[in-house]
């Protein structure tokens, strides 16, 4: 078994290092340098205030912290500007749809889930805790997030599988007053209509007279869809692995029915590659490959977003010869359609404001500022901006923040 | 209402700050040092490993993080190599029993377990999570934090009333592969005995000839009286408000039954006054007061440790009177019977050689190496070190490793 997880060095294996597991550790220390940056975690608490002695731990702790919880005792909304509260995020998840891994249980979900929280932290300035739940049940996921709440400012669910990823989201926000917000959807939904956004801007074209082919209609699938549209898509549709997702199929679950009432107004029906021919754009969130034919009877001057990872729907190199603006998911080529643009920013402008939900407003003004930060370097490698682009983040949050206020969810 | 949480600066008032509160902020900000000192909060979250880059970016997060997904998914006790789990605690309250201030709910409750896990990283080097829950249902208490388990190290329970406490601990125990422990019954006791030894050792007596009466029969007293019976005292009695525990009562609910038929060999009944009558040790942790002559009617060289806050329940001015030690639970008074000497220790023992359970052996070790620790500066006003002696939490640290290693818990 040991074998079978242990990496040859890698082209950055120069920055690994060979830790001592010691004679009381695991038998196997893989040689890889993911596995020496994971050792003990890639996280950590630390207190923001002195407790150096006496008089500080009378203020931080007893008798002072009484005064404290007494006056939230009395006005709960002070619990926003007294604890911790209003700036962590728990993110939460019941380890069934880990990056491409699948079902692979909480444990094991926990470095993506720790992950996501450092760059909560280091995008956004939001602290964020893993969350990953011994339980893949809708009801008991739902109770759980319910009780946990009181302790958190916002929720953010990562790699829950779909369909229940829809309604465990669409139930946790009636009954929490406190942004729940699936990123696997709607983190991705954002960043691709943003380089949407600059793809059209950049040739010359509107939202409107784009007509776009989805591959995949799970978590990301099925939310990007629906985000297009509400952002003034001309048309979509989506396809799961039996082909375009139409009203005369009838093998949908109610998630896909919905979807097949919403997209596909051009009454497209049979496989994706069939769809693309004539299509302005294609976004691949599924895995799989699309064979050159297919990518050669889309539409003059069009988009291919081929988002999966590791290998990417379309390669770029055949994509290019037909499209006139290439995305992928991939750090190592140009536009790469990277959540972490989105979700640190989102609920950074949320929390600052207290937002109550992130809204499609929200949404949407994220996707435009996203999009805004490109400016005059638009060009077709340059439709999104770097993850590392430090203009990110505060743009995000300003927007968010000034949405949540015109959309009357802002509590401050 | 603004009026009655405003409280006029303190002593230590210089230390306070006049914060802006801002026109959007809350309408109220007490001119208190408390309430400057928790703005925002006491605690944050940082990464341990740099995202700085998009080398960083694709160790820490994708592709880098899938191998370690992997791996553990494969072999899930890497889960504590390559994770924050092994060094994480969740300090879990439904709010129903904070401080003296008894039901205040999971918000108003949240600065305690903010600095609950400060003061666990501060002296034990031990990370630790609010998590206060939005329910006091026992059975829903126990499933939600089974549910939140894979994402910890161990479980430190907090202000959670009794008799609900002890149903709630033992059941996630029984559940559990990872450290349970309600500080506010094992931490109060393995401080207690703590002290109760080395006043035992100053006067020359051992624990077998003494008889204690506790006044309380909340978390903290059915727990010290069942570890000192454990660690070997002659006798001990309860009173509740009622009276002295005891196989005649008949309105006892199931825990008090049981602690009838555990203590009070000597068969007393009646009041707590009349039980102190030539009884060796005082231990209150209840509120309330005793009269000096039930103080007087103790044997001679008798040990007080009242314990109550702020107010003892026997004032130390009167209990010197009497006693040949005086302890209470307040800084400013010596021989502060503080938790923090214990529960740091405790959890990064038990997390260091990752134990299943903190057994009584471990807590046994754990009062014995923290009364060491007072060694030769042993005196009447020095039978417990202070909570800002740095020997504390290493000795109890390894003291609890040790033990867990020889009682067979530890799992590496």
């Amino acid at each position: 078994m040991a074998a079978e997880i242990v990496n040859p060095p890698s082209g950055s294996a120069e920055g690994a290092e060979r830790l001592d597991a010691g004679a009381d550790s695991a038998p196997t220390e893989p040689f890889d340098p993911a596995f020496a940056l994971h050792r003990g975690g890639k996280m950590a608490v630390q207190a923001t205030v002195p407790v150096r002695n006496k008089d500080d731990l009378s203020l931080a702790y007893t008798p002072g912290v009484a005064k404290v919880c007494s006056a939230i005792a009395e006005q709960p909304e002070l619990v926003h500007d007294y604890t911790w509260k209003s700036q962590v995020v728990a993110v939460v998840t019941d380890g069934t749809a880990v990056l491409g891994l699948g079902d692979i249980g909480p444990e094991a979900s926990l470095p993506v889930m720790e992950g996501k929280a450092i760059l909560f932290k280091q995008f956004g300035g939001v602290d964020a805790v893993p969350i990953a739940l011994a339980t893949t049940d809708t009801d008991e996921i739902v109770e759980t997030v319910v009780r946990l709440a009181p302790s958190f400012g916002g929720v953010n669910l990562e790699d829950i599988s779909a369909p229940r990823c829809f309604e465990i989201e669409r139930r946790l926000q009636e009954r929490l007053d406190i942004p729940v917000f699936h990123d696997d959807q709607h983190g991705t939904a954002v960043v691709t209509l943003a380089a949407l956004r600059n793809a059209a801007k950049l040739t010359g074209r509107t939202l409107g007279e784009l007509r776009a082919v989805i591959s995949g209609a799970g978590a990301a699938g099925v939310a990007i869809a629906k985000f297009l549209l509400e952002a003034g898509l001309g048309d979509v549709a989506v396809a799961d692995r039996k082909g375009i997702v139409s009203r005369d199929r009838e093998d949908l679950n109610p998630v896909k029915r919905e979807l097949a009432g919403l997209t596909n107004k051009a009454g497209l029906s049979g496989s994706l590659e069939s769809a693309l021919a004539g299509a302005d754009v294609f976004i691949g969130v599924s895995g799989g490959t699309v064979p050159e034919a297919a990518v050669a009877s889309m539409a003059p001057g069009a988009f291919v977003f081929a988002m999966a990872n590791p290998t990417p729907e379309i390669h770029p190199d055949i994509a290019h010869k037909y499209a006139a603006v290439v995305a992928t998911g991939r750090s190592d080529f140009p536009n790469q359609i990277n959540n972490v643009l989105a979700f640190p920013g989102i609920f950074a402008g949320a929390l600052q404001v207290r937002a109550s939900r992130i809204t499609e407003g929200m949404k949407i003004a994220a996707a435009r500022a996203l999009a805004d930060v490109v400016g005059d370097e638009l060009a077709p490698d340059r439709v999104i901006p770097s993850p590392f682009d430090e203009r990110v983040a505060p743009a995000v949050t300003a927007a968010v923040a000034a949405a949540a206020r015109a959309e009357g969810v802002a509590r401050r």
